[in-house]
């Protein structure tokens, strides 16, 4: 199995709590004094993982110029989910399964700050196409602050039958697109939802927006008028978790 | 009056728009071809601002090494307001007047996107400290899309005596805190609000804190529970559109 570099303090320390890769060396400078290090060398030891103690030329050798904080870790690949765990979820009767399904991000920066909000807001699983997409890369993890390690990411082929394949399951699909008319607060956003995201510049595509039970937007003031696609998609996860946590939907 | 060096499609074109700056000369690169820097000639030449075409190496040397986008305008330094212009909002009795107070927010992509969010959002003003925050930079205009352009910034010396006037003028003031026990959702964000968002790394200081009417927090599921300071903005400003729009709070 390929294996990668994670680097960063976060995404290092979450994949060794999150145990679902497999680790094969730690690297951490010399030159780091950082208190929370700590952690990271009694986990290695509790589960007995080779830690390296590197000089700083050494780390960037091993893994390029990046910001590291004096922390590294060879380590298996990114475990993606088969989208079939993400439909067990729903035909095991998990109350109001909700998932994300973004439909062509391709900023690394925009994925890692969603996948960030979505473990915080409790969704259940991330789908991303195979093609034109961000791909779930140490980068990522390190910018969702390791929240990459918990999150079930799924890779379809085709998002417009996946979605298809969730209207099956009785899952609403909801489509976040700035021109609709019906605003986020007016929506149910209760239930087993699928939150469809589209790319920073084209939004969702015609195909996947033409299997959306409904389309919502979220009311925008002012002259610019176009918020950020992590920033958006953060505010319709807390929408619905509010509407799910209060019991007050539309 | 210093000059600055704005640079990208949104901060020079938004700025032309927004008419708070005065531009001196604005760049674009002959190898330009994107139609919409046709808007921003429009827009010179309405405004009688002298438009030079000049190659890819002399936009950098006028501006450095930046994501220019081929476009780049020498303009008046940013127009931060006073926060007599502020208060003055309060006082002429605009309904629900909404301030950001950001209580060391350091990282400039948070600072750009926190004001692209509050755009969106119709915030009144934002209120920085002069000390150890990031600042209005062309950087922050670009982060944020252009939004810089067109809200009021103001800088304050001491954040816990500003807090202290608003009181004065029965602006609540609302703090939002990770270790708050009351959720966003409980409490009542109309009216008039002053929220105050803390620094990435040690959230909002004690003198701050202890003036504020109320701490709310964003209830967070799953192992990593920290949303980036950004975010965790906009799903609170958002709340708080929620409330004003619908007419329902807790």
């Amino acid at each position: 199995m390929k294996a990668e570099i994670l680097y960063g303090f976060h995404p290092v320390y979450e994949a060794l709590r999150a145990d679902r890769r497999t680790f094969h060396e730690i690297y951490i400078s010399k030159q780091t004094h950082a208190r929370r290090v700590e952690r990271i060398r009694s986990e290695a030891e509790r589960k007995n993982i080779l830690l390296k103690e590197v000089s700083p030329a050494k780390l960037q050798a091993i893994g390029g110029a990046v910001s590291h904080q004096g922390v590294m870790a060879r380590v298996t690949a990114y475990p993606l989910v088969d989208t079939a765990d993400l439909l067990e979820t729903v035909l095991s009767g998990t109350p109001s399964p909700f998932f994300l399904l973004l439909d062509h991000i391709v900023d690394p920066h925009n994925l890692g700050a969603i996948i960030r909000t979505a473990v915080c807001a409790g969704i259940d699983g991330v789908v991303i196409p195979k093609d034109r997409s961000a791909y779930p890369t140490p980068a990522v993890s390190r910018i969702s602050a390791g929240a990459l390690e918990y999150m079930r990411v799924a890779q379809v082929n085709n998002m417009a039958r996946f979605v298809k394949t969730l209207k099956d399951q009785d899952v609403w699909i909801v489509g976040l697109d700035q021109n609709a008319g019906q605003p986020i607060y007016a929506a149910d956003l209760t239930g087993a939802v699928g939150l469809v995201i589209g790319g920073e510049e084209k939004g969702i595509r015609s195909l996947v927006k033409r299997n959306c039970d409904f389309l919502i937007s979220i009311p925008q003031c002012g002259p610019v008028g176009s918020l950020n696609a992590s920033v958006a998609g953060a505010i319709a996860m807390y929408e619905s978790y509010r509407q799910r946590s209060t019991g007050k939907s539309a």
